[in-house]
């Protein structure tokens, strides 16, 4: 059987004023009419029914989340005590779900991106689950870029593969950092680097021998933790276990290591939604490539992300701007500042404005 | 005995969105605790008592200069019916204060304008009541210039006269229109042209008497109305007149042809108060050059002026701009488009957004 895990347990401190700690981005409507988390699992809702779909989070967001994804079952919303990276989250995912279903497939999913091509992404899914059901192996979806981005990691293809139907499939040679401009270029056109999008798909078996080989003091913490899972002892427990285990990538710890990895190559107008700047390849642009959310007024500006719904905002004479308004806190920033934002958080608590994140 | 005119028509276009039509910049306290009209009464008031100071206005901003003000004497509150120009204000005045008081002295001042230095403008104002007292004279307060400032017009001084003190006055060569960088730095260091600030005083006869020469037709139609004058007919009167009146200007349609005007050079710390620009001389400033009204947070940001007193603003890596957030209406303007923010009345129009004005 397949089930979808979808990690939200992210800050979302670069979409501050939007974000909040209490609100991060996955759990705000800012991409769309749907909060994010909420999109992300009725996208692959046709695929996986909501019973059969995870959600790894901190305590701070869980009511949230079961507010906002009512159909979940309450054993399916697990609760990290703290953030240890995305190693420990899958390992957590990957041994509760075998302890309910020794063959489960699961997908990994951030619950903070986008997917513009549902139907693309639905059918890549079920390529997946046809590969992984017949080898051990690791499968990582690499998007095919659709521009030189230096804001992404790369996957280095290697020789293809058939695939039970057409699609080619890949080993992967190595992954690569975020490149340069120039280096960008030549990943696109070399036809041969793929954007690492963070999402994954395996046997949940495939996984955990990962884990035993790779990483095996997390894989035996959580190995010693099956039999509290769905006990009232669960949240302890965890607790204990995460207080000892390492922080550690899953990128790092497993993928870059093991030998069994594939790369499914996907054109689904994916978007990581990692800052605001990403919002203006989803949100409507005016001929001067002002994009927004709210009613802008517009005199000689350009090249502007404007996210105010709750008034008017005119520019004058502006370009590059973020504009973020909120009922409590306003932010104007460069555009290629835009990874900066999160470095406010240390000023405003400088500041006593903690009440403010 | 001496009179105040505070002419207070201004709409105040350029403070948008803080300066709204029902509440223009002069009714605002954008510039310190009191309203802009307000400060401007008191400014004057230790030398020229509440009662005898008269404030035009428009209708729509009467009532709010009377709470603003409520001091004034009810028939020194003189609306006109729509703005006809300078000439026209002047002229209302002048024959209104003549029925009252043939031998009144008047200084005419705009209601939006700042003097840091209020003693020394006060003294000035004395300086220039015994100039003024002893020949038919049309006197203008020019202001030394701090900077070759090219947003003003400028007054050329003649050969300086001695007064009773031992400040000295000047005959007026000419006015010379605002000018560009390189005239205005030569303006400034050649001492002998000061900033135009529209400030005035003179015996009302002597101005009635400029009127009767050089703008007769004003001066016919204001004289036939002195009989309803503190009449039920006061208001329809005076719609009548300035139906049928010329808009000029007093610089243009008196002081630049009269030949008896002299300037008092006054070194009293005046912002015209003409663009958020201006409040950069008048809020305080961070090291980086930011100045504002509000909790800012600031990260590599330079030069900004900020007006948002109802939430915390964050500025990241930006520089040169006018932020004013109000409930409903937030401007983002770069600080050389100042004087472009009146051009947003027109779009807001075409948008059907004319409540915001």
């Amino acid at each position: 059987m397949m089930y979808g895990v979808i990690m939200a347990g992210g800050s979302g401190t670069r979409f501050w004023p939007e974000s909040r700690k209490r609100k991060p981005k996955q759990l705000l409507s800012i991409a769309g009419e749907k909060t994010m988390i909420r999109a992300t699992v009725e996208r692959i809702e046709p695929v996986i029914p909501f019973d059969r779909i995870m959600v790894i989070t901190g305590g701070l967001h869980a009511a949230e989340i079961k507010a906002q994804l009512p159909e979940l079952r309450d054993e399916m919303v697990v609760v990290e005590p703290f953030g240890r990276n995305t190693a420990a989250c899958i390992a957590l995912a990957a041994f509760k779900l075998q302890r309910m279903d020794p063959y489960a497939v699961m997908v990994v999913l951030p619950a903070d991106h986008l997917i513009g091509k549902e139907q693309e992404f639905l059918a890549a899914l079920q390529t997946a689950v046809e590969v992984v059901s017949q080898r051990d192996c690791l499968l990582t979806f690499g998007v095919i870029p659709s521009r030189p981005e230096i804001g992404y990691g790369y996957i280095k293809l290697g020789e293809a593969q058939n695939t039970p139907g057409s699609t080619k499939i890949h080993p992967v040679e190595r992954f690569v950092e975020k490149p340069d401009l120039e280096t960008a270029k030549m990943y696109m056109s070399s036809g041969q680097y793929l954007w690492n999008s963070g999402m994954f798909l395996w046997k949940v078996e495939s996984i955990i021998r990962a884990f035993d080989e790779h990483l095996p003091e997390i894989s035996s913490s959580m190995r010693s933790l099956q039999g509290a899972f769905d006990t009232p002892d669960e949240p302890e427990r965890i607790r204990e276990t995460y207080e000892k285990i390492e922080s550690v990538s899953i990128d790092y710890g497993i993928m870059e290591k093991a030998s069994n990895v594939l790369c499914l190559p996907v054109d689904v107008d994916w978007n990581d939604v990692g800052s605001w700047v990403s919002l203006e390849d989803v949100w409507e642009s005016d001929k001067a490539g002002n994009a927004g959310l709210g009613d802008v007024v517009i005199l000689d500006s350009t090249g502007c992300i404007v996210s105010s719904t709750r008034k008017l905002t005119a520019l004058v004479g502006v370009e590059d701007l973020i504009v973020v308004d909120t009922p409590d806190a306003l932010l104007i920033c460069k555009k290629d500042r835009a990874q900066d934002v999160k470095k406010l958080h240390q000023l405003l608590k400088d500041q006593g404005l903690e009440h403010l994140l």
